[in-house]
């Protein structure tokens, strides 16, 4: 390894990982839309406090890095990996404020192919914000890039099954073009978690 | 700062210049399209021949980029921030081609928030064009950098209630289609700023 | 040059040549859906199984960018060169398996702007293949990359010509919907091509 463990260094990979920390509650909350009887307003309101929560971590990310001489891997992966987690939270928030928007919510129910992607990003959010401390030490991020990887395939099959179903005539064409939206943001964040795990994976190339 | 200001490298900055001073030009054309009585298919025109003149800009900087053997910053930068440029106009230009190609202007009017969208490229396109000779000295450049968010995400809000317009009835199925194609591109738009300021927020980080 | 033809590095060019010949294949299976009788799903299947053959052909690569000491040229620019060529098979394979899922061969015909994208891709897809083993001398890689770009233009405008064909009226809004996803994903195709070609000329500045 090339550098030790300053405390400065410390506060880097504590940014990214409240980053990640996030990102579980933001698919925590878009679990709760599947229960019945929420209420769809709040759980859209808190997920644009959480977003708004992930904005000034990436903004107080953006600022040590301006402040710091000498980072623990390099400036511009930093800013990547901040900027492309901050990504993933606007997308989890798209989610929410869509489904809020366009009422949605006040369907029968909603696909089972949206449940399903709402659970892949859960299991994506969850292997994030565990991998985010092992950048200390660039250990056991192997198994994280192939999970995320595997997760993100697993997601794309749901999203195109999604369309197959939106596409089959079961709704009419303006609920199919708000359902569009909302599974395009879906499937957005997916590989959002994707290409946060390719930065760790640039990093950890460099790194070894 | 760790250049000095010779002719070679204030070539750059004329071309990162005039680059953006095209895209004035380009938003300025999309503010005629709201004037009533409008010939859309010369708005169109005149479009297509500010984006040609663009490319010839972004070549002419590729062609520098190759001839030069010390460049005010890292080569990639340059390149990226040269086609990052051009990536703003090509969205510019779709917007006006699209609003002519699918008769869209022949409604009685558009959607107000397409007024906003285009209102807010307008604001994003000359705050670059100022923005791009302080790369000489890396000043001021902070506040270009958070106005352009600030832009961006105004931008995102009227989009979304766009999409909120367009589905929610007032329109038939088609006409939805093709008016989500010109709303597609306006927030493509409106990103693709954002990406120029965050091309320029990383070299101001090296730099510094 | 900086460097010589070791078989180390012989192996990264044999990689990308290989990853290059299946957007080939790619492309003439898009090819025989034109053809009449012709059995959608094992196009559709056969698509599948070569994109299989590019995600172990990039699996592979990334091994060797890791178990090798000195390589061609930047890591970084290895690894995007390889996942760029990797996107292209991907769309490639979404257009097949789409058309098969959402029924769309059992039209009469598929739009002739579709057909002109698939011969774009097809064209593009052949000098990419030719370009690959250029890496080792970076010589005649000019007029790949210009060669490219104006294929792409030509790709978008068929593009925008098709999506004025679908939202003519012509079809339905779910047929449209559908095509449109095909659309997309021929259009991205094209554009990711362009990215390939891009970040060959990237390689090509830096070596210079």
């Amino acid at each position: 390894m090339k550098f030790s463990f300053r405390p400065v260094e410390g506060a880097f990979y504590d940014l990214f990982t409240q980053a990640a920390n996030n990102l579980v509650k933001g698919t925590e909350l878009l679990n709760e839309l599947a229960l019945p009887g929420v209420d769809v307003q709040s759980v859209s309101d808190r997920l644009t406090d959480v977003e708004h929560d992930s904005d000034q971590i990436t903004h107080d990310l953006y600022k040590k890095i301006n402040s710091t001489f000498i980072t623990p891997f390099d400036r511009e992966d930093i800013y990547s990996l901040g900027s492309q987690l901050d990504d993933v939270m606007d997308h989890l928030e798209a989610v929410g404020n869509l489904l809020y928007l366009y009422g949605l919510t006040e369907l029968p129910s909603l696909p089972r192919e949206m449940h399903e992607l709402v659970d892949v990003l859960d299991q994506q959010a969850k292997i994030t914000a565990d991998a985010m401390p092992k950048l200390r030490t660039m250990k056991d991020l192997d198994e994280y890039w192939i999970e995320i990887n595997r997760l993100e395939n697993e997601g794309d099959r749901s999203y195109r099954m999604l369309l197959v179903r939106l596409f089959s005539g079961e709704y009419d064409a303006l609920t199919v073009l708000k359902m569009k939206e909302v599974a395009d943001e879906l499937e957005a964040a997916c590989d959002a978690f994707e290409h946060v795990a390719n930065t760790v994976e640039t990093i950890a190339v460099k790194e070894s």
